[in-house]
């Protein structure tokens, strides 16, 4: 007990900040307590499985997401043939996206195919431009539309997805939901969940109810008009539950549903889970633009190892995959279960060394990156215009 | 000196308040010392007389509107044949609007047909919204568009004017010029300028940034694309000079011309000039819906008078017009200078009543509502529609 309540005091999770207990890892159950939204446990996963009549996802079955608020209420819908839409995000804050940002999109598209179901993509610029001093307005405009080659990279259907950029969609029903949610959190209520200061510029204090809209229907009148009540399941990392928290408070305050929420553990920087990776530091992530030698040279470099210092100290002591990098890429990214559990017990045992870990994962990230690249090289001007129109989508839930 | 400071510190002019020394009336000489305007003096009334080739009107020779901000560079570019454009706005919180409300209103289609000049009128019901804890989202909208027909009423020209909603135009350029506005301004600047406490709900909080980019050219593309330097002169009443300040403290850090401005005194309460008229008081304001016999009644019971207790004293001591709402409420609208000069020489002289003043005052205030009544019968939902319409002016400037 006392052990956990120091490792809790250490670690740090908001928005703007994670970081795990020195020398540690995230203590995921912790936050669930701490956030008060449920586990994602073996019977929500078979349940999704049963539903959908696809194998779980590695991401589910790993618990990579690993955590909900009312998931069970969208199963329900699904089950008895309602509808429901999703909505996830990404605020574009630099050039090109780097795997941790991937994590949510590649889940998202796959709720997309089995769900068969309208998604929301909202490009936050005007968060970037109000957080970062020396971001124009264009600047940003340019790097969501460039952002949003990437998100379409991953596969999504045109059919069934809007991508937005706030700074040229926000307006009419968005703008109002905006107010209606502002006028639910006082600045004492920001200031506590997010640290903005009495000198940071009202920018930061205007901010958040903008990221709420999407989470109700009346904000996409072209999309939902008439069906105000269609429910939401937002997918985020878990950095987000403050802000999914105060979506939930509010929405039966201003006449809407509750909005579900499905949320991922961090992608660890590739020096550990200290800091959730950053755009800033090139160092500490791959980034879907590298070539196989950058992620070979990246990998075997900076990925932070929890094997021993010798040969001879790792074949008698094994390694320790709590902390071991390597370990924590493949378990989102390689797919065959019996070969990762094969790896995990050799590398523990001692019989396999971290280089020849580090080998298999940059053939893993490799295929990847290169495979998102093709897509990507794909996506003209004209793609990202279709998904990023005001439209209606005739057949959404087809 | 000390009385003039003793006074200072009594009275209190922001958007939200305004209170002369009790018993007496506003200094408006101060209010320019503490805001830093410059004065409307007879040289610019004459010299805008001399370009407009018309007479001066009663507002200026009045010193109704008594205050600006670089109004001569306005002139300049009139004299020199170039263009700018002129901004006014509203808060939508009362069904119909009161006298007080005209003013700027008939100043401004004065302005209009003198230069012909375009304009844009903020119809600021988000911040009603923001402000008022019982209205909804929809009534907000339907008091914007029923203040319109008042304000259409007041004679502008459908070619030259564009009516706008906050609520239903805030998006695109607006918002991105509302974001570089925020980033201008800290929290802790509002909390000293607008009383905002860290109790109050973020919307009161976001909202003053929306009131400037109408000020800015680029926030109207449909009107001015290419032509976003182009200057802009605003026209409100005192009290808005708080925001004024605001904007044209900022609009050089974000690439734009400051604005110039043209201010007014505040149009007294029948009660005196204790208080600004707000609209919340059915007692201390004459409506554009008022008929005579209320109008009547509300001057003869209401209006504050300077005139003595008693006939005997009245005689003998004469009216304070100082402290006279009925003088002032002439000055504001009995359109012949030789007129008022006699009445206010007769009543302050005490060879005048004030049943005499307030007799000549019920029929000016009649005629004038009257006139404003018939002409906004005439006003069309087609009209509010013209108005309101985002569209290019074609003979905006012509």
């Amino acid at each position: 007990m006392e052990i956990e309540e120091s490792a809790a005091a250490e670690q740090v999770v908001t928005p703007w900040e994670v970081s795990a207990p020195a020398g540690g890892s995230l203590h995921y159950d912790m936050l669930i307590d701490r956030f008060g939204c449920q586990r994602i446990d073996a019977a929500i996963v078979n349940r999704i499985a049963r539903l959908t009549r696809r194998p779980q996802h590695r991401f589910l079955r790993r618990g990579i997401f690993f955590a909900h608020w009312d998931l069970n209420m969208i199963l329900d819908l699904y089950e008895a043939g309602e509808k429901f839409y999703m909505y996830t995000g990404r605020g574009p804050s630099s050039e090109s996206l780097h795997l941790g940002h991937l994590i949510p999109f590649m889940f998202t598209k796959y709720l997309q195919d089995v769900f068969k179901v309208p998604l929301v993509i909202q490009l936050s610029d005007d968060e970037k431009f109000s957080w970062k001093k020396n971001l124009t307005i264009a600047e940003c405009e340019r790097l969501a539309r460039e952002n949003a080659k990437d998100i379409i990279a991953c596969g999504f259907d045109v059919e069934r997805t809007f991508i937005f950029s706030n700074l040229n969609y926000v307006g009419r029903e968005f703008y109002k939901n905006t107010l209606e949610v502002a006028k639910h959190v006082t600045y004492n209520n920001l200031r506590a969940t997010y640290g903005i200061t009495l000198e940071d510029h009202i920018g930061k204090v205007s901010y958040p109810p903008v990221q709420a809209p999407p989470a109700f229907a009346s904000s996409f009148p072209q999309l939902f008009r008439g069906n105000d009540q269609l429910r939401c399941l937002i997918i985020c990392a878990v950095d987000q539950d403050t802000y999914s928290r105060t979506i939930r408070d509010v929405a039966p305050k201003i006449g809407f549903q509750k909005p579900s929420l499905i949320e991922s553990r961090f992608f660890p920087a590739l020096q550990g889970e200290n800091t959730k990776m950053s755009a800033s530091d090139p160092k500490s992530e791959i980034y879907v633009t590298d070539s196989s030698e950058q992620i070979k040279a990246k990998v075997n470099k900076y990925a932070f190892s929890g094997g021993q210092d010798s040969v001879e100290l790792h074949r008698k002591l094994g390694a320790n995959l709590d902390v071991d990098v390597p370990i924590k890429y493949l378990e989102f990214f390689l797919e065959d279960d019996d070969e990762l559990d094969h790896i995990k017990k050799e590398y523990k045992e001692g019989r396999m060394l971290t280089g020849e870990v580090k080998r298999r994962l940059i053939e893993v990230l490799s295929e990847l990156v290169a495979r998102h690249q093709r897509a990507r090289a794909q996506v003209t001007e004209e793609m990202v215009d279709a998904f990023m129109a005001v439209r209606p989508l005739p057949n959404m839930f087809g």
